[in-house]
C-alpha cells in the first residue's frame, strides 16, 4: 500500500473527520474495554451483571462503554426475556458486521500470543466442530491478496 | 457462539493471563493508536516524523507506542534506507499478520461510518484497481458462516 494522506499535524481528540475506514470506528470500539464486550455480545451474553462479571470492569465504565456502543447502534436494549423491569442489550446487524473483524483478530491472537500447548478459547464449525479457515483477504475474483498485492484508493463507495 | 468461560470478577489491567485469544493482543493493539501506527506502516510509512505527520500524535506517546509495537515484535527497527543516523521501522511477519484484521475493519468502517458519496480510504486490489472482495469466515471446508454457524471451543493449538 501507499501513503495516502496529505495530514496536517493536529492533536485529535476525535477520528471522525478522518477518510480513513480504520480510524472513524476506533472512537467507538477503540478502547479494548468496546472491543471485549461486542465478544461477550457474540457469546450470547445479555445482561449488565453478566458483561459485569465476565469483564470484572467498574460498573461507571461499564454502563459507560454500553451506552456508547448503543450509541452508536452496535448494540441496542431489549426488554428482558423474562418479563422483569431489567433490559438486555444485543447486536444490531451493525454489531454483527463485526464478526470477521473479532474472527480474525482471534486467530492472530491464537497464533501469537499462547504456546501450542496452552488451551485457548477458539471458533469453530458448529456443524463440524473443526476450527473456521484463516480470514483472508481476497479480490473481486476470489485470488488470495496479501498486503503488497492492495493499495489504498481515494474514492467514494460507489468508485 | 455460547458463553465460555467460568470468569471471576476480579479488576485487571492486563490481559495476558485470559484464554481469549482476543483479549491477549489487546495489550499491544488495544488502544486505537497503536493500531493506526499499524495502519501507517501496512501503507509504507517508515520513520518517526512520517508516523507523527501522519497521526498528529504527541512525540512522547507515538514514541512509546513505538516501543511497545517492537517489544512486541509487531513493528522491528532497521537502519534507515538513506545511511543517516536515524532508523526506521517495518513490520514483522507478526505485524503483517494484521492484514486480515486490519482489512475486515476498514471494510466495516466503510460500510458503516461514511456517507455513499463520501470520499474514503478503500482497499483496492493492485492488478485490476477493485476494491478487495468482503472479508468473511468459512469453515476448513468453505462454507460460510455466520456468527450463528460458529461456537467457541476451549482448545490447545492442536486440539
Amino acid at each position: 500500500m501507499q501513503p495516502r494522506r496529505a495530514g496536517g499535524v493536529v492533536k485529535r481528540t476525535s477520528h471522525q473527520d478522518e477518510s480513513c475506514a480504520i480510524a472513524r470506528p476506533l472512537d467507538v470500539i477503540g478502547d479494548g474495554w468496546s472491543l471485549l464486550i461486542v465478544r461477550d455480545a457474540f457469546d450470547g451474553l445479555r445482561r449488565f451483571g453478566q458483561f459485569q462479571k465476565s469483564l470484572g470492569l467498574a460498573k461507571n465504565i461499564l454502563s459507560a462503554r454500553l451506552q456508547t456502543l448503543v450509541a452508536h447502534d452496535i448494540l441496542r436494549t431489549v426488554p428482558a426475556a423474562d418479563g422483569s423491569r431489567h433490559h438486555e442489550y444485543e447486536l444490531t446487524e451493525k454489531g454483527l458486521g463485526l464478526f470477521p473483524v473479532l474472527a480474525a483478530l482471534r486467530q492472530w491472537g491464537d497464533q501469537h500470543f499462547f504456546a501450542p500447548d496452552e488451551v485457548r478459547a477458539r471458533l469453530v464449525d458448529k456443524e463440524q466442530h473443526r476450527p473456521v479457515a484463516t480470514v483472508e483477504v481476497r479480490s473481486a475474483d476470489g485470488r488470495r491478496l496479501g498486503p503488497g498485492d492492495t493499495e489504498i484508493r481515494m474514492t467514494t463507495a460507489l468508485g
